[in-house]
């Protein structure tokens, strides 16, 4: 359905808001109507929010995640533990990872996987800076939770190879059967992986 | 899921789009990451866009349709029939109407329609200027293209009484069996009305 719009502003709203993944041209002239109806201070924030994100956004010195500050609130809170590092591959498992809230360590952002298809290699990613923070010392291990897929498991091996001189830890997150997972509907790789994985299990009552 | 941004900019922008209608967190989430990894003058573009939407959107001074110009383009299109008003809710109306091609004559937008529970009384609405443009005269027909509520009749009503002294043609779009619909799964007051209204069958091969 070809649309004809009244107002060249209305029509610019609409596209630009249908560039956003996942919101189609309905959805976007739904959301400007509603923006339209708002008073002008709301419509303000809402602009201004996005523009002074994009320019005003740093990336944390230290271990790459978002930032307001030149080093980001978790790499220079004192009270976490500075010897632990979590590879992950984005900000939003940096989320991901804080909302469990089981990990009171640091983490480092890598800002995506190794995936030769998307012309993406070890030098896009924030792999050497890693190194170079395992080569300044003071750690003592670190913990690789990328996504479960070739491209994590070859950026895993990468790194785990790059860290190899060095005398830290490294481990991986489990990879196992999700809670509240029926096994018959498990995949058998996953299922096979948990049996040759398995925990003791008195491990089951750590917090 | 309590979410622990790392960064306020990133949050306020998160919170900014989860009030629009239909956007969660997580989505909000997902689309402002999504604008992260776009360059600054996108950014700027849509930021822009919604700022200068809001503060220089025009109402027609005519239809009260959304216009970049006193009056809009619409009213101001010579080749399109002015002696027929076509009465709608709001601009989305509009442009479902205009999206049919069936129309070419003006609109006259309302801003909503009677709604007592909601507050909406008629003085809230556009309905003395559509008096105005009627007493002007010109105007042959009003057509009354409001919702099939109860809101929508009353709002057809009270229109109605208001024009019924001006020697114009006061019509209501046509309610009916959808095109498409099964005769079987139709409500009994649209098949009733249906049946009642029933037009001459050569009607239909009217373009």
């Amino acid at each position: 359905m070809s649309q004809t719009f009244a107002s060249t502003l209305l029509e610019n709203a609409v596209n630009e808001f249908s560039k956003l993944p996942g919101i189609g041209r309905k959805t976007a002239l739904r959301l400007v109507l509603h923006i339209l109806r708002q008073d002008v201070q709301t419509a303000d924030n809402f602009g201004n929010a996005i523009i002074r994100l994009r320019h005003d956004i740093r990336y944390c010195r230290v271990c790459h995640n978002i930032s307001d500050t030149d080093v980001c609130n978790i790499c220079s809170d004192a009270t976490r533990d500075a010897s632990t590092i979590c590879v992950v591959e984005n900000v939003r498992e940096v989320m991901a990872v804080e909302a469990t809230g089981q990990f009171k360590g640091l983490y480092h952002v890598l800002g995506g996987v190794i995936s030769p298809m998307d012309g993406i290699g070890p030098a896009d990613l924030e792999i050497d800076s890693l190194a170079a923070r395992v080569a300044a010392g003071g750690i003592k291990e670190v913990i690789l939770a990328l996504s479960a897929t070739m491209e994590g498991d070859t950026t895993n091996f990468y790194i785990f190879r790059k860290l190899a001189p060095y005398d830290i830890r490294i481990t991986m997150i489990a990879r196992g059967v999700s809670v509240g997972d029926e096994l018959e509907y498990t995949d058998e790789i996953t299922l096979g992986r948990s049996i040759l994985n398995r925990t003791p299990f008195s491990d089951s009552f750590k917090s």
